[in-house]
């Protein structure tokens, strides 16, 4: 069996998963993959560090030159995360000629073009199938097992941090604020918790996931999104009331030669089988022409679940390389339009704080009424203490519309605070 | 592009399908996998009936013979069904030197030992994506995204049938009568429904996942199951009371160096995501020691559905044939020991009709007590008419003490009808 070499950067969270499934099961891999592929460099910026893995002193590298200038290593695994230094190296170990394997979301969906055209000009590949929803192996899926699929639409629960801080406000009536100190003390947030909350790291993902089942590039420049900070325990607890979970859900749709793609707090139907996706699990559902409805689930970030799917694509590598696979072929470059805000029809949820109920609610019905926003439900609740939350659903209707009507009924001088406007999705 | 050339044999519902995307998509396949697979001949027994496609008449063979015989033609699907005319067609082209793609279950999990013996014999393969859960790439997932993991546990919901079945029960509160009339009508049931209803459908499915999860055979004779039609609308009214959902569950787990293995109606907790699998719809979930849990959620059936399975078969398959991926191993012919039921620890429903309660309490308790069957919950709802049902569920027990007492119980002369013995999982 050829013997292929690897080295890793980074030792930290998936690093270390990722270094121990190569020392503890390089055997059975072989076994299964009829391939062999050794981890023989590891560099980190402090391997001594309490709590990593023991890494002989023979497998540190001093410098990424070791490793880059190292003509028996033929790939590169990046697990340093970050845009900087992470897109440094993947450009230094590709014009090395060696292929890369990353995990980094960031990087591929604000440089994965210039990633990706270097590549290509020296006929090497990268490999990320742990960038998108961790251990959830979806880009391996869309490549392969649904080939015989287009697929129109892809809903994502795709950052793990807003999913478990959303699950545990709304099954235990926490705080926004209270269930993200329990989830940074739990591991499942970051000390600066900002990328996951505002719904970065979800379109980041998105960007890479939506591109791959379009076949063209969707630019993450070109997504809205927006995160969970400003989703209250009031919303949560009317969107239960009238049968609804609220997720941050990165949604891409096909429509036309377009797509509409973007990542929000949005409401959906808890008999949904998303809406059953809670605590720190990632999801992907999507629809193809053949399969229907599909669900990918499980744990989207973490140092095993991630290495798990680092793991996968190294042992792809390895055949690839070895000839007992041919490469996939690189994602286009060619990009698809993503279709402006204002052109979409959707159904919204929307809540007004209002102090002075009679004659309120006739003006706010006048105005939706003046713009066409047409009323499904509506919903009032007698509060000890005003202001009182008025909640609106609305029918299918025009976003423009709609974000007019709320503009023009939030300068109500009964209208106290900003007004919450989210998606609702069936 | 190596043109390959493959048969079809059976236009019933996954052959119309398949047939479908051959003829609307072959340039799309060609396209994404750098493949060019052909379907050049097609024998099916009354390819004129209505709602069949139309095949021309240059494509349709007019006996096995002319397919098996044809030198040009490397690879057969085998979508006919049944275990006796597919055995043979089976044996047949593989004896003739060519490659099978099927989803046929039955025969797989009943005669794969021999099938597979003839195929190394022939240094041939089989592809079998389609026969567990449909849609859903269960088989490709195992083999290759998950590589680096030890798989423990399996569970799933294989028989769309009588998932479609149970959630008309539970959500609509139907009796297991109408519930099958339903399905039938709208296509989710055969007129004979016998093989979906009794469990013999999920067995077949779960001997052979569980063979390629535990890389050893998991005989399907050795597989303990039982089907749906014993479950009735008070089972299921009193499971959602405790806060369950009762399913079809096929389940898998290693046990030291054995398997217990098992497909019966089972009571999930109503919030695990598979308790939200509803209608037609499968899932597997599955446990590996590096990824965690996991779950893939499709169409176990229907044309398009298994057809986009068997389609990526053939695409895989024609990859391996012209050299652009090595194949697969096949399964091992090794066996691994299937656990006997008395061995197993698990949690139970239980119920029993009974007509005199004060004294019958105590007397139950009593014999409870006397096989050590430990109680953590008891119910029992006044009813107009008698019977009134008692419901217990127990903490985790030996099974074979739980039989003996319910069998005890049973013979009381209060005690009306067959106990429910349910068992429950967490």
């Amino acid at each position: 069996m050829q013997k292929l070499n690897v080295a890793l950067f980074g030792l930290g969270t998936v690093g270390s998963g990722v270094y121990h499934i190569f020392t503890q099961k390089s055997k059975l891999l072989a076994e299964r993959s009829g391939t062999c592929v050794q981890l023989v460099k590891v560099l980190d910026r402090s391997p001594q560090k309490k709590g990593k893995p023991r890494v002989p002193k023979r497998m540190l590298a001093k410098s990424p030159k070791e490793i880059l200038n190292d003509r028996n290593i033929q790939c590169v695994i990046e697990l340093i995360g970050g845009t900087t230094q992470a897109r440094q190296l993947v450009k230094q170990a590709l014009n090395a000629g060696k292929d890369v394997i990353t995990a980094n979301k960031a990087l591929l969906a604000e440089h994965g073009e210039e990633l990706f055209r270097i590549a290509k000009q020296h006929g090497r590949h990268i490999f990320f199938e742990a960038s998108v929803a961790g251990g959830v192996p979806i880009i391996k899926n869309v490549s392969e097992s649904l080939i015989a699929n287009r697929i129109d639409t892809v809903y994502g629960i795709l950052n793990g941090t807003s999913n478990y801080i959303l699950s545990k406000m709304s099954r235990q009536g926490m705080s926004f604020r209270a269930a993200l100190k329990l989830a940074q003390e739990k591991g499942y947030a970051e000390n600066d918790p900002t990328l996951d909350i505002d719904g970065t790291d979800a379109a980041h993902k998105l960007a890479i996931l939506a591109s791959l089942v379009y076949g063209k590039q969707v630019p993450f420049k070109n997504l809205v999104y927006s995160g969970i900070n400003h989703v209250s325990e009031s919303d949560i607890a009317f969107a239960d009331l009238l049968g609804y979970r609220i997720k941050l859900l990165a949604v891409a749709k096909k429509v036309g030669s377009s797509v509409e793609a973007r990542v929000e707090p949005t409401l959906l139907p808890k008999d949904h089988i998303l809406a059953s996706v809670n605590g720190a699990f990632n999801a992907v559902y999507l629809r193809g022409d053949e399969i229907g409805d599909m669900l990918f689930y499980g744990r989207g970030a973490g140092s095993k679940p991630t290495a798990s799917a680092v793991i996968s694509d190294v042992v792809d590598w390895g055949k690839c390389y070895s000839g007992q696979r041919s490469w996939l072929p690189m994602p286009s470059s060619q990009k698809i339009k993503v279709s402006p805000i204002s052109a979409h029809q959707a159904r919204f949820y929307l809540r007004f704080n209002v102090t002075d109920k009679p004659g309120v609610l006739s003006k706010i019905a006048g105005v939706f009424g003046k713009y066409n926003v047409s009323i499904s439900d509506l919903t009032q609740r007698e509060r000890q203490s005003a202001p009182v939350p008025l909640i609106f659903l609305t029918h299918h209707v025009n976003e423009t519309s709609v974000l007019k009507a709320v503009d023009q009924i939030s300068r109500f001088k009964v209208v106290r605070g900003k007004p919450q406007i989210l998606r609702l999705e069936e």
